[in-house]
């Protein structure tokens, strides 16, 4: 997408990037200056080449400059380049660097630099998580994130939603306490001779989803969305389950079907997978991964409609199986992973939405169907993730809110507030929320949701 | 700005908002549905008049309807109109919507409902938090976020910085246990025998700051930003003080004086000030604020460049005043509030860098300046609020650093991953952190942080 920016002032404050520069033309005349760090050094008799990058683009910079000027570059040292942009004599970039002054900003020991160049481990770079963003992969990974949340900002904003800020600490405990981070009681002031105390007036939680809080938002500003920050404390370690996580979420009003909630998920994945821009990175990381990781994304990405099922159909379905599942696919029993797997790798081969689950197995909040059985509500699983965004109709009808949380043992007054946005002036709204780290695996084909994000969290491990 | 979306679809999946509306010419021909709440209801003999809005924008739509259509409306009922575009008959809008058809999707009885029209108490509607963004002024607070934060990502796209996502959970406790937020340890699965546990192989915080993490970031991808939330345990209670609040931190490398992180700072907020979608809202809320605040920031937001003056310019100016102080202005100690808003109110009127701080005074990662006394920092102060940004150089050198580490009594170990982003190619770098929330409640003239953040957090305070 082309940026452009709205103020008068076209003049960019800082040098370019080198993302900026390979996006000129080459020009021998003009002086430049580069900044970034060496990847890798090359010496020749008479001319030696370094590949420098600023982390701006998947391809960095080529400069050549004379075997003098290279001898101080290592790897891994920071440097300030001047020179000019010329078209490259070499194969494999178009552009390079001709230097004509090389300084170096700040040395770096090869021999002891941890960020050594052969291939390293994933679990030695969790252990060097702060070194670990000069790693092209991890550094690829970290663009995609930024644009991701461009394309999903450029999504919602064309369709006329508003992006809000929902509280991290909150004091609904919505999932049950084994699995929400709770705040301890903080200590008053020195010299106080008062215990710790809880802060607020109540126990505080980090939030788990931002959902309850969107549909206040949505009782007044009918289209909003989310990407922030939620935290489960579960001590299972998957590869797909982190404590601290980020999820798009979005709610909206005046829709009627479970479909039109499916549409928007739909159209605005699609969106995030065509961003022109994702094109180089996402060539760097599939360079890693299993073929069929990226055909499958090339695939969903294009404009065949992704299949739906119900529930219903979906339990046929794995009732059908030649495959011998370790539980047995029962109608009104959870989805195990094993069966979700198998829709989306082996029935589907795609992403799937399943609709309509049995009452029982989905939150008070949910939208009741006509049949008194199932709710309007939907999982989308995706090839070798599982559940990558799950969403529903709300229930908006007070009578039949009351009896669902009758029904799931919740206390009507900790929820006043959560009727009350029905009872004036309510009407028929739904949302999702999308697992935000889920979404970057998938598309990636990156094995684990720990390199999705920069500083990854889970149970007995916190690093920085 | 205008939007343009990169995908080869160009129609949108949801019907036009109001905002999407009123950008449109007038089609007697086109028949529309538009969705929202009804703020009020006039009727006449033969005509009715009901504004309704969707949140969109601080206009909404006049709705033009028979009185036996607009018997059932009610202030706060939620309806579906359809109708046509028409250029207004009236005085006060350009367009209006003919209604052929009008739905009440949700009631609301207009006696009990709690957002009644005459004017209510800011401490009534902190009150009704949920309920809260029905109000006009604070939809328009929602959207000045929304507006801010997509021209703080315009402008550091711009630049050539990457957006990152930085941890909440965080290990370090910057500053000082007594305002960190910790997390209480965490019960294990039902039925186990083992008592609550840390969750992490070490005590968790929430973060304060991100500025330590964005430091790794920046040895990798030398500009990086985020916005995002931060927090303090801070019981004390002032109308610039949340526990949770967010924060726009940037930090970026190859720089070498304070002033370029200042002219960053100085061009990223003139940048937002100018947004031309702020427009109508911040005319909504000026209406409601002292006239001088907005005078204010129409200047601040013009051409002339922003005063800069160094902490002992400053002290001298706080010697000279005639005012008489609380605190005695003296070099080497803090500055108080009083003094700070009386430079940026009564000397400077208008937002002022003060520099180069007494090392004493700062964090340990601040770049020692070569008077040996002073760091390269800055605190930017605006009027009626005081501090609005905070930042500096930091200290790259290995040595310098070890030094002021040992002088604030840290560890060194607790900081090895911090020394090392020096040791292997560093480069000399700075940053900033700007409280999102003032920077809200400055431009808006909004007299406490409060209202600037849609739902607070503070001592004793802690609603859904």
């Amino acid at each position: 997408m082309l940026f452009r920016r709205f103020a008068s002032t076209t003049a960019r404050r800082l040098p370019p990037t080198i993302q900026q520069l390979l996006a000129r033309e080459p020009d021998p005349q003009t002086i430049l200056t580069v900044t970034g760090h060496i990847k890798s050094v090359r010496k020749q008799k008479r001319v030696a080449f370094a590949a420098v990058n600023d982390g701006s683009c998947p391809e960095g910079l080529q400069a050549v400059l004379s075997p003098g000027d290279a001898h101080a570059l290592t790897n891994g040292c920071s440097v300030r380049l001047t020179g000019r942009l010329v078209q490259s004599q070499g194969r494999g970039q178009a552009k390079e660097l001709q230097v004509d002054k090389c300084d170096v900003v700040g040395t770096c020991d090869p021999e002891a630099y941890p960020i050594q160049k052969q291939a390293l481990t994933t679990e030695y770079l969790r252990d060097h998580v702060h070194l670990r963003p000069r790693v092209e992969s991890i550094a690829s990974t970290l663009r995609v994130r930024q644009c991701v949340a461009d394309a999903i900002h450029d999504y919602f904003r064309y369709e006329g939603f508003t992006q809000v800020h929902p509280p991290i600490i909150t004091g609904n405990d919505c999932e049950g306490a084994g699995e929400t981070f709770k705040l301890s009681p903080v200590a008053h002031r020195a010299g106080s001779s008062l215990p710790p105390t809880e802060f607020f007036d109540r126990t505080a939680y980090l939030t788990v989803s931002s959902q309850l809080h969107l549909e206040a938002f949505a009782h007044a500003i009918p289209r909003v969305y989310t990407l922030s920050p939620c935290f489960r404390a579960e001590r299972s370690q998957t590869n797909r389950h982190l404590s601290e996580f980020w999820m798009l979420e979005a709610e909206w009003g005046f829709i009627d079907r479970v479909g039109d909630v499916c549409d928007i998920v739909e159209d605005a994945v699609k969106h995030i997978l065509n961003h022109p821009r994702l094109v180089g990175d996402l060539e760097l990381l599939w360079s890693n991964a299993d073929a069929e990781r990226k055909q499958g994304v090339l695939q969903a990405k294009g404009a065949t409609p992704w299949a739906r099922m119900s529930y219903a159909e979906a339990v046929k379905e794995l009732e059908k199986a030649k495959q011998k599942f370790e539980f047995d696919p029962v109608w009104g029993k959870p989805l195990q992973s094993e069966h979700e797997r198998w829709l989306a790798d082996e029935v589907v081969k795609g992403p799937v939405f399943l609709t309509d689950y049995p009452s029982g197995l989905k939150p008070f909040y949910m939208r009741a169907n006509d049949d008194g059985k199932t709710v309007a509500c939907f999982d989308l699983l995706v090839p070798h993730i599982g559940e990558l965004v799950g969403g529903s109709l709300r229930e908006e009808r007070v009578d039949l809110l009351d009896k669902a949380m009758a029904h799931h043992g919740l206390d009507r007054g900790d929820y006043s507030w959560y009727r009350d946005l029905r009872v004036y002036g309510g009407a028929p709204h739904g949302g999702f929320g999308l697992g935000f780290e889920r979404l970057i695996g998938w598309m990636t084909g990156i094995e684990n949701v720990r390199e999705c994000i920069p500083f990854p969290r889970w149970a007995d491990r916190l690093l920085l």
